[in-house]
């Protein structure tokens, strides 16, 4: 697998992104790297980060030569950067020439590549990977789907979780196919549990659009729709896979980390109030430090992009090197476990179905 | 002020509800109630919350006769429940003989009742108070404004938090007003500061709705709206009312207390894992008990419908005696301010604007 890192956007740039792509380099051997950035950091990065050299001088990147085998490092030299504050359809239009705008357009052109891996603006990567990456056929819109460790253990999707705000029906089904295949493929979770976000679990609950897809989900082959699901449920262990409008999956995704996080600072803050506290706390630190780890967001990888040709996975923005290493081994879960195809074998069975309904 | 309290439907019935009004009247001479249930299970709860009988022996409730002034307490026998697993519409359309029905009816027909405090199912309230209590003059729905916690030791408001699920740029308008009033009238928060909850701060974020609430809220008299509001940062402090469609809304506060009190439960688990985490937790037992109490939803009394021409305050299924005595404050605070003339007065206001706009 060749894949793209974006070195620029997020919140350590290089510092985090050539280390985390390196130690994921080392622990597979099948990956090869092309970064796009600033050359001369990229290089010193690469130094401090395999100081060895075990990876050889890397390259400056070229355009592939036929039957010649593409190096194990390249690089792109862009140095402009997208920053979170800019207003996305704008930052894509104008800055061509970033780190992020140079990737995308490599993971189109060029037939090596096969994943990007980003820190950088969510919104500049979801216009740049919608207009520059061709969708998987039958697909009407990309989304993002966040992984979640539930309170039992496990793990829990969330998809749509903000590609998309305006949305049909139609695309919920197309997020729990996606959804689904992907929890399989890159996790084996068996026959994932689907819920429908929504306000209440009876199924006439809700707005017009999860009213409309209720039914949907019901009838769609490869889905294994268990109803609605209401937010407070979602780390319980109970769902596998949550589809939503990425208005909804937005709200539920950052105020379950909102929450977490104010809770254990409120709680450290308090620890500090009282001397009895803080001893108290001494013998619990080894609790608390489980307990941070298993709220931090950076062990469970990025949010991927579903439904495009080729692997995005957005990481994020304050991603250390272990969490740029998380999503290239996402990246690489996702291409070995044939992802797309899978999802196109769904669409496929949803399609016939549909024509079997129009013709009864 | 008389009040209404609907004793079934809650978690806890008669048990919760009794006490907790007698509790409140006790505190406020000014209160007198009418409960509505099963008579005989309202009697019994009577005499355990006020064996001294200091109110005299309870009344069956009659229609107010011309001068003659009503009892302290009445009782209204209606054995009916609504549960929260029935249809709201469908209940509210058989069930006219439940004590919630019973509550609404006697709500809008009788003068004398100011108010209506009930555990009952949320939908069936929602329902029920819409078509049974008139609006407020020129408010085009009422909304739910629950009342959280922020960790640094205020309060924020969040409208609408489940009564809506399709709007309106202009129901959005309506809620930042209505919500406004409340917290200064209610809780004396002065000039508050109001956000529309979005996927992102910048003003152009979000879907259609959103983008064409942001320059009305700017532009509305009597509300300092200070831009769009991630979910991250509900309890941040930094804002005193969050505006948003009911769908949302729901999610927002929903999963802000599902997290932090799985969070809770997992730490509580943990502790019991280790004997040197419980040795550690018991010098921390205070601060434990005080976080718990923290984010004790009981504490913050119930969630109010604004719009109404009448109080209507819906408490936690699972509320205690103290919850429902913070309900009856709620709806005393309520009245007291005169919030529903200050709802008026800045519709007028924001009406004027309008009317200005289109002459210009």
């Amino acid at each position: 697998m060749r894949l793209i890192i974006d070195t620029l956007g997020g919140d350590r740039g290089c510092a985090a992104t050539v280390p985390g792509g390196i130690a994921a380099m080392k622990a597979h051997p099948e990956i090869s790297l092309i970064f796009t950035g600033n050359e001369a950091d990229i290089r010193a990065a690469l130094r401090a980060a395999d100081p060895s050299g075990s990876f050889g001088e890397p390259a400056v990147y070229t355009v592939p030569e036929e039957g010649k085998q593409p190096p194990r490092i390249a690089i792109v030299h862009a140095p402009e950067a997208i920053s979170g504050e800019e207003k996305p359809s704008l930052a894509v239009r104008e800055k061509t020439e970033s780190s992020m705008l140079r990737g995308i357009q490599l993971l189109r052109s060029d037939p090596t590549c096969d994943a990007l891996v980003s820190t950088g603006s969510t919104g500049a990567l979801v216009v740049a990977s919608t207009i520059g990456i061709p969708r998987v056929r039958g697909i009407r819109r990309p989304a993002f789907c966040p992984i979640l460790p539930t309170m039992t253990g496990g793990i829990v999707g969330v998809c749509d979780s903000g590609a998309n705000v305006d949305i049909t029906p139609q695309m919920l089904v197309q997020f729990a196919i996606m959804g689904s295949r992907y929890l399989e493929g890159a996790f084996g979770v068996r026959n994932p549990r689907v819920a429908l976000l929504n306000i209440g679990t009876e199924s006439e609950k809700g707005d017009a659009l999860r009213k409309a897809a209720y039914p949907m989900l019901q009838a769609a082959p490869g889905v294994n729709f268990v109803g609605n699901m209401e937010s407070r449920d979602l780390l319980s262990g109970n769902y596998d896979l949550i589809v939503c409008d990425g208005f909804a999956g937005n709200i539920l995704v950052k105020t379950t980390e909102g929450t977490a996080l104010e809770l254990l600072r409120k709680i450290k803050k308090d620890i500090y109030s009282r001397r009895i506290y803080q001893l108290g706390a001494f013998f619990m630190r080894k609790m608390f430090a489980e307990q941070k780890e298993f709220l931090n967001y950076q062990n469970y990888g990025g949010s991927v992009l579903l439904g495009l040709d080729k692997i995005v996975v957005k990481g994020h923005g304050s991603s250390d090197e272990k969490a740029v290493a998380r999503c290239v081994e996402q990246a690489l879960a996702m291409q070995q476990s044939n992802l797309n195809d899978r999802i196109k074998a769904s669409l496929e069975a949803l399609k016939a179905l549909e024509k079997t309904t129009e013709e009864a």
